[in-house]
């Protein structure tokens, strides 16, 4: 065999599992049909989050009394900054793999039989191949020419309007950005509310603000058709919508195709590629991790999946175990969950958090969920930086800590994370 | 007896003490001869931290590639919006208190006996007291007429320059908000670093990122007089220095004048009321809290007091244990630190967490300490937002959690609290 382990895709799960398996002193060939970070690093999570960071330096400083600005984006400018940001991330992930010793081949991988993968024309042999594809943005058929997250996340001018068509977390983010830097805003989604995919507290909050931001909400609402002449011409069920862009973020679909599953016969679960709790397929030797298998497409689950395939492939009998998987989006207010939901909750507004009232920005609420016997289960928090303290409840939540552990634990004054302590009495 | 507790001082520490005991059914009378919340909400860490705030984003937008900007400050509007946000704080926290039973007397309180206190002429008893009258400002006898954080933080202009005299965290915050609004800046601090108040290796990340900002940096120099004609001439040991404004912020000395400590005979601890490690004073029914004690001047050091005092006089035997206390630093970059230092400990720098680079703001590092068999004793992070992230590791110290608890927590993926998990190789 030529390596240990073949891992295809050098996205966030790849770069992990390769980084892992590396100072296991594995030996690691990674193929990577486009870029090193695949798409969080270079066209997702990285990107938005600097222009959503743009937008709400902009949007504070735009709504603070006693502060008026004039502002110019010069979006080429802020691309050529972004692109050597990002580079920056991917060049220092690849660089660490190649200093660890990991072979990177670019070129289409394609699985031949268990232990071999075909790329540029050549085999190579290893004992273990861990697949993580990625995902590619859900297309509607007939629906052509419009802005997925790349082309959005490229974008050379803040758009004088945009049409979101899908309200999950990407349009819902990218949404909220736009309509901060200044654009006519209209989000349409086919289901009853906006973010679906997380519990209905947190979608409300956040379309209450989205609204009172003056986007446009459509929900219930399916789109018909999409025509282009100079402007963008949406046909919903419930009316038409002209915008210069439309952004099409209809959820994303796991990149199965033309890899060669069909050759070693894995098992699908749907379209995604089905997994054990150790993330092997029913081949035994393959493992899959990330947005080809089932679960949320999140790089940290990604990232949490190569840990644990590798674990497994480095001999240790890892399991998977979500119980604390943390899920964010970076909207407004910006909202994290984590754990489960259980029938004792206890609530404080993000209003009543002095920290909050500084920034000017105190939308939201925090619901601590926890077991009849005080045991923490879980967290929705929709308030300003609630990514950076999410983790304290995960934290709670892993270690089967009491609610009386996050209320005596010292929070400092002021911050944002007070508003979990609360205050010891409720 | 008139009430079962009064509190001597409505700022932070008497507040949380008095809600927590009106819950448990305590007839409180707290006495304030001044403003409802103190010095903390009212002059200190929330007007503070709005400032900060307002000078982030001007110096994140003015740095930003692609962004121009132009912003006038009109710092009397800003002051209103200031004023009514604390109001809206210490509204609330007052209206909490009256709604829950509390009787409220604005005027100077005297102890006259251990269960006696005398306030606008009249005497008031009760079976325990609760100090909590905070601190003042030290002054340096002979420089009159300067600026102290009440004055600097109701400034109706941004000055176009100030010499702040005192390298603490009061000093070295407002002289980074200041810097970052354009003032010319000189920090004069006595002893040989700024921020001698927190380890070295923090100390030293602000150092090289203020003089970065233009910051003009003076340690190990003494101030011999500060004179003032049109501007300010401050006199050092180093040489001369003319600014618009001088900010006096050499430390705080605790209010502990003409409250009638000596009626009581209460020990001292130097210019500190000495306390037990339940909070309880040498007369065994008098408790303090806060500044007035030893310890950290820090607004939840006088809650956690608070609420061990309060605990006590209910009938619960707790004592402080101040071993994850938190220390916060709002400057850049933002310092944090908590727990306690051992030999081991793991290192990445900020420029490593790519949501730092995301938001442009990625000087700094994250240092966690653990002992051998792995518990988690603390942590020092300089980073932006270290203060929501602190939290976790105070929460993993104060559970005796291990760092492998840490590092297998799946953190939200980009966020700066990625730094504390790191990859789980290292």
């Amino acid at each position: 065999m030529d390596y240990d382990v073949i891992i295809l895709g050098a996205g966030a799960g790849g770069y992990k599992a390769a980084v892992h398996l590396l100072k296991n002193k594995k030996k690691v060939l990674m193929v990577e049909k486009e870029k090193f970070g695949g798409e969080c690093l270079n066209y997702g999570c990285i990107p938005s989050k600097a222009l959503i960071e743009m937008s709400e330096s902009i949007y504070y400083l735009k709504n603070m009394p006693g502060v008026s600005i004039d502002y110019k984006i010069d979006m080429n400018a802020w691309q050529e900054w972004k692109n050597k940001m990002v580079s920056k991330i991917t060049g220092n992930a690849e660089g660490q793999c190649r200093a660890l010793g990991a072979d990177i081949i670019y070129g289409f991988g394609t699985i031949k039989d268990e232990n071999t993968l075909n790329v540029n024309g050549k085999d190579y042999t290893a004992e273990n191949i861990i697949i993580d594809t990625g995902s590619v943005p859900a297309r509607i058929p007939g629906i052509d020419n419009v802005y997925y997250n790349r082309e959005i996340l490229g974008i050379d001018h803040v758009p004088e309007s945009i049409a979101v068509i899908g309200g999950g977390y990407i349009g819902v983010e990218i949404g909220t950005a736009m309509a901060k830097l200044g654009s006519k805003v209209y989000i349409i989604e086919a289901k009853d509310r906006i973010l679906p995919e997380v519990n209905e507290e947190l979608s409300k909050a956040v379309d209450k603000k989205l609204r009172s931001l003056g986007i446009n909400i459509m929900t219930s609402s399916k789109v018909l058709s999409v025509s282009k002449d100079n402007y963008y011409k949406v046909k919903t069920e419930n009316g038409e919508i002209s915008s210069e862009i439309v952004l099409m973020s209809v959820g994303r679909i796991p990149n199965t195709k033309d890899i060669g599953l069909e050759n070693v016969k894995i098992e699908m679960d749907g379209r995604f590629i089905k997994t054990d709790n150790h993330r092997r397929t029913s081949v035994k030797n393959i493992y899959a991790i990330g947005d080809v298998t089932t679960g949320p497409m999140l790089a940290h689950k990604a990232f949490y999946d190569a840990y644990v395939a590798a674990e497994n492939i480095i001999g240790n009998d890892v399991i998977v175990d979500y119980k604390a998987m943390p899920y964010v989006i970076y909207t407004d207010p910006e909202i994290s969950f984590t754990g489960y939901v259980s029938k004792n909750s206890k609530k404080i507004m993000t209003s009543a958090v002095p920290r909050a009232l500084t920034m000017n920005d105190s939308d939201g609420f925090f619901r601590i969920y926890y077991d009849d016997d005080g045991t923490v289960t879980g967290a929705a928090i929709a308030a300003p930086r609630s990514s950076e303290i999410i983790t304290e409840v995960s934290l709670a939540v892993e270690s089967y800590l009491n609610i009386k552990d996050l209320l005596l634990t010292v929070h400092p004054h002021p911050t944002i994370a007070e508003g979990i302590h609360d205050d010891f009495e409720n």
